[in-house]
């Protein structure tokens, strides 16, 4: 990882090493969209592991639904990737101003969100962007780092957390490998389907809305929901039938279980379901004791040649917008 | 309200007040499916107005991927109609044994649930029920009365919210008739969709979320997804297009300018858009201090004429099911 992005993170931490010796009484996530999407993973590591609360928040209900916890005790750890994002900007300027830890995330460093945060980090971007000096490299630098400050007595792991970053790249490689003819293989089976429903738990849940609201909503302009793999057997789940697509992420962690009930039933009921079981994935180099963790940012590998088929099967080129930024809204 | 509710909340109540003197530290709401819907709004209730964190979970998301803050100092609220739900017995069962205040509310008070918690609380249901003894009045007597224990500061506000209980049947009734015509119409003119979407944020957001998941996806085996209005734009929006059916709620309260933006973008771009504006509710009888709070339970009457207008039209009774009862899963 580049000097710039350790230092910023490095004060980053600091800050959050010195707010909790007066008490941190919450961490909060807040982001829209796909940068809220890309934090999900954290906030669930950091609701198993810290003994503080932690919760997650589109900007603008953050802002406009402020909960009563958020004092200069919090926080608040937000991202935009052009650091223009109006709500977020707003949440960041908040937490500044109440007093709190205020961490922005951001691949645009002299942008408004990085102003409005005390401590700005900058990721980088792009296909010649080493992927340890990307968006989700720079967050779990960051969230390992705050592990070590806020829970200590598991400091061995976190270092093993921190040093899983170097092993991202190859783990994801070798595991998109394995997973690529069958990925483009679906982009072709699927590319008429008009609703694709995408299930996960745990650790995976962001990445799986991120595949429903921004892959496919956004990008495909194809229809689909996020189902969580413990909500499938409480009403979504009569709309399974044989030919209703579905994707399920089997989590390696936790929430395996949930994940796998779900997945057995569903591909009972219907003959187009893909599974992506992380137990298959390839984490050599990533330490045991975090790979529940690290295995979205692999997943999302994956997802993604799934996605790069579709859109190319479709003739649907995943930069087209209707909308988003073409227009004020 | 009943006795046998009041007396089984009263309890429930003064073991939070209990529990409060050595100290509360996280109020947990555990559920599936409408269950985790219907107390989706107290949740957002107890997160703006107490310095307590409150947190929400489906039941085998929370006993397999457990928080950590979870322990004695936990007020654990789980909720299943027919008191079997398996995980959210567990759920309750963890919360009883780890000396959490462990409340739970059924329809069947003979119930393995009730039996797992320390502290049951039956509600009445069906048609012949009283409003003010069916689940919604019994939850948010259980919510206004914790409320009085751990925010005495507003004991007045919160007095009014217990008061408001007797006003929620004629305010229902008042509203829904004011939609009627149109609820009834849309059933018509939507008969034919394959997918709708819903719309809210903040308080409502649980009503939107079981109206796709339960009402639509279960009921009705109609396509659906719940887009919370603060993420239209960061994605979802993209799928919006001239004949794509919406159903917006616009919240009465702290949210209302979330809902406002993205149904005046939708109605740009959509011919199908079916607006329920809170403000057009009569919430005469409703202290105006907890009406944000009171109106999802108004709305869900206003969502069910809708409903069953479009299951008549369908010929699809909301009681059929493939899956659900229907077999071992």
């Amino acid at each position: 990882m580049k000097t710039e992005h350790c230092t910023q993170i490095e004060k980053a931490v600091a800050a959050v090493a010195e707010k909790a010796k007066s008490g941190i009484h919450h961490f909060y996530f807040v982001a829209c969209g796909g940068s809220q999407a890309f934090m999900m993973s954290v906030q669930y590591m950091f609701d198993r592991e810290i003994g503080i609360p932690s919760s997650i928040y589109t900007s603008n209900e953050f802002n406009y639904g402020t909960p009563k916890d958020f004092d200069e005790h919090s926080v608040v750890i937000t991202c935009s990737h052009s650091g223009t994002t109006p709500e977020t900007v707003e949440a960041a300027k908040r937490a500044t101003e109440i007093g709190a830890v205020s961490i922005a995330l951001t691949n645009e460093i002299d942008s408004p969100l990085a102003k409005a945060a005390m401590y700005p980090i900058h990721y980088d971007h792009g296909a010649d962007a080493a992927i340890t000096d990307k968006n989700k490299a720079v967050l779990y630098a960051l969230a390992f780092g705050i592990l070590k400050v806020v829970a200590p007595e598991q400091a061995a792991r976190w270092e093993s957390g921190l040093k899983a970053i170097d092993a991202l790249e190859e783990a994801t490689n070798r595991t998109v490998e394995k997973f690529k003819e069958a990925a483009v293989a679906w982009g072709k089976a699927n590319k008429r389907d008009s609703i694709i429903y995408t299930m996960g738990s745990g650790v995976n849940y962001g990445e799986m809305y991120s595949l429903a609201i921004c892959l496919f909503m956004e990008m495909q302009w194809i229809n689909s929901s996020c189902i969580h793999s413990g909500e499938y057997f409480h009403g979504p789940f009569e709309i399974t039938d044989y030919d209703v697509p579905f994707i399920i992420t089997i989590s390696n962690g936790a929430t395996r279980h949930l994940d796998e009930r779900a997945c057995s039933f569903c591909k009972k009921f219907s003959d187009n379901v893909f599974v992506i079981d992380e137990a298959d994935f390839d984490m050599a180099g990533i330490d045991e004791s975090v790979r529940e963790y690290y295995a979205p940012l692999v997943l999302g590998g994956v997802i993604r040649t799934m996605v790069d088929s579709i859109a190319h099967e479709r003739g649907h080129a995943l930069s087209v917008r209707r909308y988003m930024w073409q227009m004020e809204y």
